[in-house]
Formats: structure tokens, sequence, C-alpha cells
């Protein structure tokens, strides 16, 4: 009911009657009344006026199961949400509600992690009240070789979530990077869990700078965040809700078609090194070539010197372009 | 310190006096004489004589971490073995301690599983006190495609281990089943964990069927224990242990050829359907044809009528002979 009443509120320009409230949501006002009380002290600023009813001034940056839901359209308001203060981290979280079974869709979010986790078991940094901490759980009816094309499909979402909250557009440093003026924005860090063939569950997490005014000394060559880019602070809960709804529409078009082929064209569109000098650096070496964008598996396509067009696989290797961190 | 004296005491047909066992653990006799009375408690019947020591009389079934390792070899003993008397499944219960960073060969046992697992979700059987239920985290370091081997190799593990403890000999029944007198004494359940192309964890879950005396309805045409097959009660942690030294040695040599090539005759040597005929069931239609093997990858070799050899893949197929169960 919470979520409902935050989404009644925020769709309400003018005061609310906790008449109006009470009829469409079939509960007395004396429930209306606990919810508001209980919102009011999440944060949230609500007027109340005799003979008028409540308004809604201002939402604050509130975190909440009932925040990002309110932000969310009609039917993504049917998803698990699971909020904590503080975790170790959300794929942590959301691989052991997986194991308890928790459904395809089920977001984990965090105020705060305090074991933050980047690839290949490298930490990530993620200081509270400043970034988007979150992870989903996917049980995806395919072959778990397929699964890393879902990173892919991810760092379409997060790129267009930001676009339509924030208006400006990362680019996608294959396979799980977004950076916005060359340095990283976004991490997205995909695990699975298998039996044979058979996939059980796959989680991918999703870290995006939001807030932070700063970064340390070692990350601020790399790193950057939504208010650094853009001179703004930003709530986080519309980003999720908007992060949420872009995966959620890719994601459908990837099951459909099997593979990327429909998303090809916007994904190399978002694609930093298109067509530019890239270096591949794999356990037996390295090779630069021109990057010429990505194939129906989600492979980066690297053009050598000799016309070779070379598919490389996320997981192997690094690629950077010829000139500092993407 | 429990498990040296278990082991010392274990290793001497004669009294071993207090006296000796502080010197080699380099203990007092207090420590040692409080040992003493723990393991009296935990059920072995241990004599003390004045003057003469202690004697071990009958250390019945326990299984606890000492018991364990005291049954292993030296190197065995080095180790973690983690016992529950009672947890949901040892698999989830060694997916948890593996996220939490617990090493290659960590060990988790449990006398009773509340909800254990089988195969594609299904439930296992596991009363308490009569079987084992074990698994193994393993870091191999591998491609993901390659961890489905794993299984294959725990087969062999778990046949010899029953072999040199049991004096029988199980079959496989591939890829994750063993067999004796054409009735399932064993399952295998193999999890696993990745980052894209990189394995984090592999579980290995085996479960045995130990002193059952009889099996519910549904299963007692398809289900056997060591008991019903031998007329004998075994005690479990010996067993625990030669499986985990046989499974440990067959690993070692699949982590040097990469593949099941060394391993292909002895595999062969216990495949319960090796020349005859069976049916391969897959979602498309079901297909007969005599079973041939395994090649060096762990597929399945089914030759059709036509001479055609087919590869059959663990995971996407159920395989079986032409009568009943196996």
């Amino acid at each position: 009911m919470k979520t409902e009443i935050l989404w009644l509120l925020k769709g309400s320009r003018d005061y609310l009657s906790g008449q109006e409230l009470c009829g469409r949501l079939g509960v007395s006002r004396t429930a209306v009344w606990k919810v508001i009380k209980q919102l009011q002290s999440e944060g949230y600023k609500i007027e109340a006026v005799r003979n008028k009813g409540y308004r809604l001034l201002e939402g604050g940056d509130v975190m909440t199961e009932a925040e990002i839901k309110s932000c969310m359209s009609g039917e993504g308001r049917e998803r698990r949400v699971v909020c904590y203060d503080e975790t170790d981290s959300t794929n942590t979280r959301a691989k052991y509600l997986a194991e308890e079974g928790a459904g395809e869709g089920t977001l984990v979010v965090a105020e705060r992690q305090n074991a933050g986790k980047g690839r290949r078991g490298r930490s990530w940094v993620s200081p509270p009240g400043t970034g988007i901490w979150m992870s989903f759980i996917l049980r995806p009816d395919m072959a778990p070789s397929q699964a890393s094309m879902l990173t892919l499909v991810a760092a379409l979402g997060v790129s267009e979530g930001i676009f339509q909250t924030v208006g400006v557009r990362p680019e996608i440093k294959w396979p799980n990077d977004l950076v916005l003026g060359g340095k990283k924005i976004c991490g997205i860090l995909t695990e699975m869990s298998t039996e044979l063939e058979t996939i059980q569950y796959v989680v991918v997490g999703i870290g995006i700078n939001v807030n932070m005014e700063e970064f340390p000394e070692e990350l601020s060559q790399t790193a950057t965040s939504l208010y650094m880019e853009t001179k703004k602070t930003w709530k986080r809960a519309p980003l999720i809700s908007a992060v949420t709804d872009a995966f959620e529409q890719y994601f459908r078009i990837f099951l459909e078609s099997g593979d990327l082929s429909a998303l090809k064209a916007d994904y190399e569109s978002r694609l930093v090194n298109m067509n530019r000098m890239v270096t591949v650096m794999n356990p037996s070496g390295a090779y630069s070539g021109v990057c010429r964008g990505i194939d129906r598996n989600g492979e980066l396509l690297v053009e050598r010197e000799d016309g070779q067009l070379c598919h490389v696989r996320s997981g192997e290797v690094s690629v950077r372009g010829i000139y500092g961190y993407v």
C-alpha cells in the first residue's frame, strides 16, 4: 500500500484528499494516515492540510522498496525489490536469495556495500549514499555459454536508463563498463550458477557512480560520476527504475531473438571504440587492430592490419583504446 | 589435537600411555585427558587403565571433523572439513562457504539434509544417520565448459572409494549415478559459479546410500544401499575418507591431462551399459544405439544402427538401458 500511496501522491500536482486515497485503495483513513506518518519519518516532506488532504512537497533521495517501486511502470511494480541499508555486496545477496528460490526479475539494492565486487575478484569502491549498487536475478532458459551476452544487454539497459533520466548517453566499453567523458561511470558484473548444461540463475550486478563529488587519487584518472559530469545531483530511485525498465525491454528483445542480432546496431552506436584502434591483451600476448563492432554472440570484432577479422571473447582478454583508460 | 589423538589410538593395537601421547603431541596430561573425555562423550569407547594408558575399543559411526580426518592419509588431514548435524543441503552450504572464500578441497559433510538436492532441482531423500551427504569445493583453472567432466571424475572416485572400503565395485550410470545390482547407490550433483569465462568455484555433491535397511515404496525399485547389497553396516567416516582420497587422485590425473583421456579406460571398465543397447532421450525425441564408452571430453558415445557415432552431452539428455532403471 505504501508503494501505491507514494505513486498516487507523485502523480498528483494538487492535494489528494484522504477520502480519495481511501476510496482508491479500499482502506480506512487511519491506515492511510499511518502510512503517511511512516513516509514522513523516512524523509518524505508531505504536507497535510485539513479539508484538502495530502501533498508531496519533496521526495528526498530515498532508497526503499516503496520509493523504487513507485517510480516504476505498472508492470515493474510487480517485481520483488529487496533493499539493504548495508550489505556485503548486492551480487552476493542476490546469489543467496536465488539459492533460496527468489524468482526471475528480483531486484536487490543496497545503500552501502562493504565488500563490493568487481571483475575477477577485484574489490569495488561503493561508498554510502552516493551510488547505485543493484543486482538482478535472472533465470533464462538458455545454454550457460550464451549467458555472457547478458552483460551486453545490461550495458544497453544502463546506458539507455541513464539517458532517459539524466539526458547524457554513456558509451559502452566492451564488455562490461560504461564511460562518460572517457572515464568509468558504471561497471557490470555477471555471475552465474549452473548445473551441468543448465542455468540455475544469473545475477547481473550493476554499480553506477551517481553523486560522488570526487574520487580517491588512485581512481581520479579513470572514474567519474553523473554529478561530476553534469554538475547536478540525481535522485537514485528514478534512475534505478529507468535502468530496470530499459533493461527489461532489451532483455525481452534478446530472449525473442536468442542472440544479439536485433540489438547489434543499437549496441554499436554506443560502443566507445567503434571504428578506432584498440589493443587486445590476452594471456598469450597483445595485438592491435580496428574495432568493428560485435557479432551476434556478443564477441568483439577486431580487424587486424592484415585484414583478418578476430572474434574476441569476453573473459579471456582486456581491450583498451590506444590512449588512456577507454 | 583431537584428530591426532584419534589417529594415534586407531593406529595402536595395544594401550597407549598418557606419557607417550603427551610426548608425541607436546601437550600436558590434562590436555590429553580432556580430549579423551570429549571423545568418549561423542560415542567412542575408550578404555583407560592406570599404569597402562588408553585403548580404543570401538569407534562407533561418528561423523565429526576429527573422526573423518583421522581416517584420512597424512596430506588429506590438511583439508578443511566442515560437519553439520543437520543442514539444508551440503551443496548449498558449500556454495555459501565458497562465496565466503573457502579454499579448494574444502569438504562439507552433514548427518542429515532437510532439503537435499538432486539434479534439475529435484529433491533428494537423505534420512539421518544412514547415508553420506558430502560436497567438495573445487576451484580448477579451466574453462566453464570443461567443468562437467568433474562429475565423471567424481563418479570414478566414489566407485573406487567404495571398492577400497566395502569390496564391491559400483558401476557408473553416465553421467552422474552409481549403481549396484542395477539399482542406484549414489548420485552426484555438480554445481558451478562462474563470472564470464572464469570459474569461481565448482561444488561437487555426493550422496551415498550406506546403511538404509529399506526405501519407501516409490524408490524401492530403483534405489539400494551398501547395507542392502552386502548385508553389513558400514562406518561412514572411513568411506568418506576413502572416497575423498580416491577422488583426489583422479582429480590430479584429470588436471594434468586437461581432459579425460588418461581416465577413459578406467571409466569405461565401470560403465554400466558399455557395449549394450541404450536409449537416448532428448527434448527433440529419442533414439537407440549401442553405448561405446566416452570420448576425452566425457561425452557418451552411442553408435546408432546406421553406424553413425553420436557424441551425447550431459545435461541435455537422459540415457537409459533398454531394461529398467539402468
